[in-house]
């Protein structure tokens, strides 16, 4: 007697959390410390202590009924303006806290635009490989998704493929930058195209397009690249963000949404913001947790233990002869399966204690996501099982 | 270009919060201490002291990754066993960390369990006078609200009304027990007959209807009245619950949901529950508040201090010649309005800066909410104020 939407969700659930309980069960036949568990994005960088020092004194200081109580449902004013006041310092922005709505994470954010924006039937276009939840956020709402393929070659979009699938049921576009899971940046000109192909459409089908960027890893990049901030580039875009990643505070469920004022409509658009971030049952993001982020906009967890993570199993799986492109951002990289079918790697994989994840999962069959937010020590101890799966399939060394 | 839905959504926004607001313009204009505002539940109680040093001692004792980290979407299991634990003491029920999933409070709760249940068109019948955001949480999922009639004299509900309502589309039926914004507590009785009218309607329709009990005010009852636990009386009831009003805590956004094991399809939904949990962009109920309520269990606020007021208010405004159902729980009463439009009755009070809602918002035209959870002396100063606009309309004091 379930709803036949949840009945597909099951269905659908994430291969991603499937293969962490895999992980699990066999961490428990051969010990944890034989498995090689690279399925889940869980941050393991600590948590920095200016965030734990800031809960401890807003804990302290400020009167108890006021931290725990009611605010605005798009969260405290001063929460806000100092989002907006960071931003603007490192993206030349002109925001003001009207136009930052605190969020319950990015994915809080998410369902809150979709849920302002579409109409049943609408349709939402996503880059491959994508994040898989974005399909169930969509069904939420009752969207449909529209699946645009990449260049293998540099995992950009396909513009020319999007140029097809943009249709006048295209309500908005997802973009994920830096990309889980592939790990690249979308360069400025693959935003610049994108941003005047969809202006382009505007115009010929005479509404909006409007585009998501959602940016939970924007400060997990490397080698001193930096995300292109989109509202710049294209007036009908809505960004989120989440400090799960940042400040390794996932469970924290704290993030916020920016709305620019050159939106069109935006003054309806930010009225159903609110409400709909109360009404689909948030009401505000963690009153506590946005005073302490607040406090801690300019910190960042230690993106130098993911970078050297990156470095030393990029270098040594592409040395081995596996194939894959050159993770940017994140802390995910996406291997090309040596045999067409990636889910018989994975099985392979397994049998040498490594956890992977599917990339069908995020419409891409033939490549497995690899999360290297792990212990270094550990990534270590797994090159020499890489490397036997790699002579498994006769993969010559670099 | 927004959907349709989120522009009913705004349209028919909360009444609750208009008053909020206008209340606040009025305070600006003839100074706070002038203006008798009833109109938001925001609790006024101190957040009991045992819940700040539980979260003091949490952030300085656990590690910080593990304490802001992920945990299963249905929360931490030994938080959710000690919820369980909690529920078997008080109410003799036999509960385990299986039957508990941790929510962003019972809003999010309550949203998570209709993803779950319903397909478009499906209907949640409620009970007038209901919580204004029912309507939108069955919005959300495209469901169509059925609205039960009270009984006038009682507030209980009007059973015949009900079962004329109840037919083949009903899903669930939504109880909310103390009833915001009465004040009543649905008896025994009434839930029995509730309870054997549905288990007479399955029958006849050959499949499940769901009750949802929704239990934020549980804690704030008086006279050492309690709410019967509907899973004792009718296998297929979910339990939403908030610790928003029993510690004072709303801006924390910390509850729970119970499934019972005897309901239909039990794995099914539970499994939907745990998925819906997390792909409707809550992820999991923010980390530290699980730990922290799972410390303060037996606590509660200072439930004196709300019968205080009731009784105060409840005496000084019948004895005025006010017509009232006496309020046995949560910090609501509900007015009988002296002119059957009681919009105009509002606008005649706010003249005396008195501020309240429409009972129109919750199904009831000719009745207002007072939500008496305001400081005691401000109550005591409106009164002069009660007999001003009594005497306008020429009551007869008792």
């Amino acid at each position: 007697m379930v709803s036949k939407q949840i009945l597909e969700d099951i269905s659908n659930s994430s291969a991603i959390r499937a293969m962490f309980i895999e992980g699990k069960a066999l961490a428990e036949e051969v010990g944890r410390e034989n498995v090689f568990d690279f399925s889940l994005g869980n941050p393991c960088t600590p948590v920095p202590e200016a965030y734990t020092r800031a809960m401890l004194e807003i804990i302290r200081e400020e009167d108890s009924l006021e931290l725990h109580g009611y605010m605005d449902n798009t969260g405290y004013p001063e929460v806000r303006k100092a989002v907006a006041d960071s931003l603007n310092r490192r993206f030349k922005t002109r925001f003001d806290a009207g136009n930052i709505i605190m969020t319950v994470g990015a994915a809080g954010a998410i369902n809150v635009i979709l849920k302002v924006l579409f109409d049943p039937g609408d349709e939402l276009m996503v880059f491959a490989p994508y994040f898989t939840e974005y399909r169930n956020y969509c069904g939420n709402w009752r969207g449909v998704l529209s699946v645009v393929e990449p260049d293998y070659e540099t995992f950009q979009p396909d513009l020319a493929d999007m140029e097809r699938k943009l249709s006048p049921k295209t309500k908005a576009v997802m973009i994920n930058n830096p990309v889980n899971p592939s790990g690249v940046i979308y360069s400025e000109e693959t935003i610049q195209r994108i941003a005047s192909l969809l202006e382009q459409k505007q115009q010929e089908y005479g509404h909006e397009i409007y585009l998501i960027s959602d940016e939970p890893y924007r400060e997990l990049v490397f080698d001193g690249k930096t995300t292109p901030f989109l509202t710049k580039y294209y007036r009908n875009t809505f960004v989120t963000y989440s400090f799960s990643k940042a400040l390794s505070i996932p469970g924290d469920r704290i993030g916020y949404l920016v709305v620019p004022k050159e939106m069109a409509d935006f003054d309806t658009v930010f009225q159903g913001l609110a409400i709909a971030n109360r009404i689909t049952g948030f009401i505000n993001a963690p009153a506590l947790m946005q005073k302490a982020v607040a406090r801690c906009l300019e910190e960042k967890t230690d993106v130098d233990f993911y970078d050297r993570n990156r470095k030393r199993i990029y270098e040594a799986l592409t040395g081995l002869g596996f194939s894959c492109v050159k993770p940017e951002g994140t802390f995910y990289m996406f291997l090309k399966s040596p045999e067409p079918d990636e889910k018989k790697f994975i099985e392979a994989a397994k049998k040498h204690h490594i956890i992977l994840v599917n990339g069908t999962t995020f419409a891409c069959p033939g490549y497995v996501r690899l999360a290297y937010c792990v212990p270094y020590e550990m990534l270590e101890r797994s090159l020499p099982a890489f490397a036997a799966l790699a002579a498994e399939y006769g993969l010559k060394s670099a």
